[in-house]
């Protein structure tokens, strides 16, 4: 008995339609998926398409295995990286995959990208984390797959939670951005961009300047999202 | 008996407008408040609405105590530090804040941005200032009233008249401008990004360049703004 | 017996529109004028209006003593300046004053832009000049003429013809261009900011990096104005 | 028996409309040529002639000794250039020579573009090669003509081969690109701006920062062009 996944595929056309207007991608490059829990599938943009070219029909629907459900086009290159990060956190329903420009320099230059103001602490209480390099072994294995277990056992050594952070650095490579939904995915897709670029900015003006300080880091982050935020609407 | 915020509601909703129009705004960052002198209220945006999603009608209508007056929605996070310098500062009639990138990068590194030129001299005949970091103990009080306290602050103690700077950088924060309306204030952040950027460039070329000459600088803030003003129509 | 200066002003209006539209004005900065050398006029903006609400009949017609020939609003506070070019200049029809950021970044570094390659070179043999920083007497004094006076200066004293450099940049303030029509001025306009930009990043990239060998810089040059130019169409 | 080059021309001027499009070229700069191999000519942009006037019909025709074998208008001045390349390499169909920003930069750098992550590797495996400044001699004699010289022994002597790195910076003056189609040649010019100038960023960031181990290079590069490649569609 076959299901309709013709909403998954429209949502997952959307996030990745607004990767190039968003400025965040180039030619074929990047990706977005987004996953539906209930039939553990994911829907992700096929290999190598340009954006301006892509339609709803063309998007691939994929299992946890990263094996074609439904589709027919090859799925992303990246798609054994989408199943490992899908089966390993369960609270996240969207990643996004892109090769932005300053956060791509960030991974390039293999450097954390530091808190240095109140725009990085409304969204994260914590500087944004860049893997190592991969080591030979896993390059020389499944490195998709490898590319998820590296990030999430970034995490894990680092003692971040995938729920507070959202965003990483793979170095030597670029962004991988995730979200309760394909849309927040994306929206920190840009987030990342532009903080990549103010702190890059902000290096060059003054090379010595400190992290923000805790307590105002804190006092931005919980504003937005501790459990007494009042930021937004309810 | 209700008065009428319509007008209000609307000069406010354009001036926010004009932020992403400018290039100055990401997101839902960003805000920008006008204020009606005679019933001592101002118009500011809702918080943490998109910019493209807004209507007039959303435009929440405040007091000098922050209360909400006239809207369903919560009013811009940022509201305190807006009434603050409305009380303390009389001929302002709007506010605009912002996290514009060269403006934050600025404020990240934590300094002034020198007059280097007549583009800045035209506005201003002082450097931008940038204020120290937060202290602890304002941080964790009534942070927002805080932010305007230490704006009003910054100025006093550099001797700084609010009516010939009309902008400051809150450090590791970003940038405030004033002016006597809101088309004004918008304009100072315009013009304060790009003084931003131009002052960053000069210094990656020439980090030895000393500020410009007392006497040029003087000129060209004249020209515009002394009483013998010759720029412009009258 | 007044004559027509209909088609005078409609130049200058369209020279001024470009500015914008090519990126290297903000606000109301900046002017074009052009000259009508028969009748010892030019056109040039009125000060302080918009670009976007320029119309046609807005353009001031002023004489070579920056007097007011024809036109309702003051012209540009720039006026001496263009005068006295076109008093010492024969040659030239038109002048642009911008504050386009990458060359008003080189202007504030006070430094001369090297000819670092053959984008360069196609349009001048040199580098691009950086005047000193005016005196106080020419401050105090007729301060936009002696603008003017400080240009042909700078190009004397360099031994520069300018009907081969056709742009400077005056130190602390920014550039200025001309040429033989008025779009040639605005060409050059666009062209010095883009030759900024990439000396700019060329020595980010190579601080050491020599300025281009004499050899291939006349090449370029001669290959587009030399006598057997080969470059354009006859 | 005259043939009719109408498709061929139409070909040129679309690729050569790309470069203004994709923000690569300013003015009349730059030019993109397509090759018929059966009949050993190629269609050429004409010499200094704006993109925004450009007709497929102004497009020129020459053989490979650079003689006009159709059109009105002088060739592009880099017609030589395209020749020599075009005789020396047989399997490629398009040229492209743009003046972009970042590319120039590092050619007037004098630099290569090193590896520095899976976005250059995923097009090559190898540094973005940049000539030496030419000899006086080249550029007294056959100029234009030397330049292709110049490019070929570059390769030749790296011992790259042109079906793998189809790029190249020439010292002191720009970028020349090349594909098996004007397409992919245009492409190459994109994304050579792009590397150019993630890979300036980079360096802005972490100076020090190693070139992209070698295991990594080789993955990226094989999986979209290597023998057992699974990147895209089939």
């Amino acid at each position: 008995m076959k299901k309709d996944f013709k909403s998954l595929k429209e949502t997952c056309f959307r996030s990745n339609r607004m990767l190039p207007e968003s400025g965040l991608v180039l030619h074929t490059f990047g990706n977005a998926s987004v996953v539906d829990r209930e039939r553990n599938v994911f829907a992700i943009k096929p290999s190598g398409i340009a954006y301006e070219k892509l339609k709803p029909e063309d998007i691939v629907i994929v299992n946890f295995e990263s094996e074609v459900v439904e589709g027919n086009l090859n799925p992303s290159s990246d798609t054994r990286t989408h199943a490992c990060l899908y089966k390993a956190w369960k609270e996240i329903d969207g990643i996004v995959h892109t090769h932005s420009t300053y956060a791509v320099a960030w991974a390039q230059a293999q450097k954390d990208i530091p808190v240095l103001g109140t725009t990085h602490a409304d969204h994260m209480a914590i500087d944004i984390p860049c893997t190592g390099i991969m080591s030979d072994e896993m390059i020389g294995g499944d490195y998709e797959h490898e590319t998820g277990i590296q990030i999430v056992e970034c995490l894990r050594k680092k003692r971040l939670a995938y729920q507070e952070i959202e965003m990483i650095l793979v170095a030597g490579h670029g962004p991988f951005t995730w979200g309760t939904t394909a849309d927040k995915a994306v929206y920190n897709s840009i987030m990342l961009e532009e903080l990549a670029r103010m702190a890059y900015l902000t290096l060059q003006i003054n090379p010595e300047v400190p992290r923000l300080k805790e307590s105002l880091i804190r006092k931005h982050y919980h504003r937005k999202h501790g459990e007494k935020a009042y930021y937004g609407q309810k």
